[in-house]
């Protein structure tokens, strides 16, 4: 039977426990442990004094972790003691890592020489961050602080606080024959994501199916107007899996619209490269946020040519044409004016796809007839395809205006799916 | 001498640790406390498992914090355990508590006539959610889950986990007399938001203050292109707390920009709508993030007229008017464009306060001369009045592009100062 390995986080942050930044790092981590097959039990946030991060080490060492991650305090100034206390709690003394000095001299040398000061500033730093609890696996810094893997019956990974820098520390301690050898005892996952579905209606499906069974583990989440669904298996339980998941996919046919972590945007710009056709947007109450995610995918210039953030009425019929007398018939907020926002987009920049929301974000704004949360959302490509939606979302102007692009994404996939092949 | 209490926060979720969903509870918590004076000294998050939860709950009891703070695990199933464990740990009966039986029964009967189910099923979870520990104080539910307040030697509080439950009854929590007694020795802060300088400068003049004493408690945190100082003081040490801020407001003068937590978006939409002025964005990298910024902020339709999202050249020349010579002489990413973009969206749309960004998000796309990461802004206004910024930032494209839109609303914040009073 696979075993599998237990982990915990520390993350350390004076600011955190302020509420003046938020800790993305946990949950980098915990996606990452997830897709490993490690089961996360706990993450604990402490600031960043000496008897605190030292008591919460204690602790986690006490629960018997396989693995415990650290992130945080790897800085080059004393007040920065995680990997002293890191040492101290496994027994092990401090010792300079001539190779990781030499790197890191390097490294500061060339700040030194950017920044107009005396490298000597900042030799007493690169010397601190050198040094490593002994017998201790150094990892590359991506910034000027190493990773360190301290091995022992748990098994202590030091990473640096910065989120890109412990994304890339991380990558590489993952690979290290030491972590590869813990997590190798891999779980395989299937990832089922299932649009505009309630949460108790997949759950009920789950159960209907026999629930978990045989070592499956599933764990079923309503997050982003979408239920995503992982049933995780060891290998001696790929059948039970797969009988899950395959009956999860049978269930809610073309509900399920995906079988991975993608985005619905990068999804959606991956289809349109995939078809060789560009979008545009025209947004009154997102005003913008479509685009901005489209535009946030890597190579989305190939496929977004623009858009308009049609906010003011006269905007949207001097910009996107959308006719006076239409929005005075039906309203801002109606499915006529969304529509002729999607067709005005197409038209005005010579796009595929047009897209066009509008709606009652709140808090003010609403009526009897146009409550807060009323959208119209309308979606127009080739060949006289089009997709339309209406729906009254819950929650403050920043979930209407959020879930509304979710959904408008939604339908351009929708939309393409519909498009026959090659066109 | 004033004694600050010190709190810890329980956060319960699978899907926090398997990385499915972001944990936002414990930094609203984590805000909330700072502003009322107590210090948080731990947040630990575990999973729904009864054996965890009672492993980390024992743990926080036995640490003496003043108050533990626990979100999640509220539901109406007997899968969710928080109540009764925090019972059960407190040494508590658990019993019905009939007021909040019939504030919850009249929620779920309102539910059942609205999805069509009968009410009997509801009832179960109704029953199941007003049982609370004896002696507990109980908050009015914002979704269908009460939330308790425990008083002993440490007091639990108890609050639900979606969002925007845990907000209400946590609001609620703070006003009810057993905390409001709690945490009545509530420190004062002032809090600088110093503009586009970095924090080791700020630390130096920090220390050359003489830094914390008299028991004044500062952090300074580099934060969206801006450093946060927060200066945090008993009402006996009000003039160390006031010397150190105004020694800080002196010595950076006019970037020390504001003195609360409103953002930057927050701040322009208030101030275009003091001066009556309206605003447009025309956006190349960010592709609408400006704009869905600005179009976050309740009431900004006064202020927004709407916007350009320029991605593609020919949409900049057609839509916003950049002459195509101008990208051909100096590239689309340049001080020109930038310029152009900003007038060309204050004409079309008729908006006093024109936007403009260009710039390399990357990954791909950048060349030597114009390097990923590079990105021109320019923001016009009345009276001729204009401010641009050219900027390298580091990072990954979305790192660069919230950086671009961050810097592009500093600018709209310049150039309202320069305004005349009353133009």
């Amino acid at each position: 039977v696979t075993v599998r390995r237990t982990a915990a986080i520390l993350v350390t942050g004076s600011e955190i426990l302020l509420g003046r930044t938020q800790d993305r790092n946990s949950g980098t981590l915990a996606r990452s442990l997830d897709a490993h097959g490690v089961r996360l039990e706990r993450i604990v946030t402490v600031d960043d004094r000496e008897e605190h991060l030292r008591a919460a080490l204690d602790g986690l060492l006490a629960e018997g972790h396989d693995l415990i991650i650290t992130s945080g305090g790897l800085g080059p100034t004393h007040d920065d003691r995680t990997v002293a206390i890191v040492a101290e709690a496994t027994g092990r003394a401090l010792v300079l890592d001539e190779p990781v000095l030499a790197e890191i001299t390097a490294i500061v040398t060339g700040y030194a020489a950017q920044r107009g000061v005396p490298v000597e500033r900042l030799l007493p730093g690169a010397i601190k961050q050198s040094m490593v609890p002994a017998g201790a696996h150094v990892l590359s810094p991506a910034g000027t602080a190493p990773g360190v893997i301290v091995p022992g019956a748990t098994t202590v990974v030091v990473l640096p606080g910065p989120p890109t820098e412990l994304a890339e520390v991380w990558a590489a301690a993952l690979v290290h024959p030491v972590l590869a050898d813990l997590i190798s005892a891999q779980l395989e996952r299937r990832i089922l994501r299932i649009w505009s579905t309630p949460e108790s209606t997949v759950a009920r499906a789950f159960e209907a199916l026999g629930g978990d069974d045989h070592g499956t583990e599933t764990s079923i989440c309503a997050t982003r107007l979408e239920v995503e669904v992982v049933v995780r298996f060891p290998p001696e339980a790929r059948v039970a899996g797969n009988r899950l998941a395959d009956g999860l996919v049978e269930e809610f046919g073309a509900a399920v619209y995906a079988e991975d972590d993608l985005t619905i945007e990068a999804r959606v710009v991956a289809a349109l490269c995939e078809r060789g056709l560009t979008s545009g947007t025209a947004e009154s109450c997102t005003a913008g946020m479509i685009a901005a995610r489209l535009g946030n995918v890597p190579g989305a210039s190939a496929t977004l040519r623009g858009g308009f953030v049609a906010y003011a009425n006269d905007v949207k019929t001097a910009q996107v044409g959308v006719p006076a007398e239409l929005i005075e018939r039906h309203g801002a907020v109606s499915a006529e004016v969304a529509r002729a926002l999607a067709e005005g987009v197409r038209e005005r920049l010579g796009c595929d796809v047009g897209i066009g929301v509008t709606g009652v974000a709140g808090p003010g704004g609403g009526s009897e007839a146009k409550p807060v949360g009323l959208v119209h959302i309308a979606v127009v490509g080739p060949h006289g395809l089009g997709e339309a939606l209406e729906r009254r979302f819950p929650g403050d102007r920043e979930a209407v205006r959020t879930n509304t692009a979710t959904a408008a994404l939604h339908l351009v996939r929708l939309l393409l799916q519909r498009l026959p092949a090659g066109a």
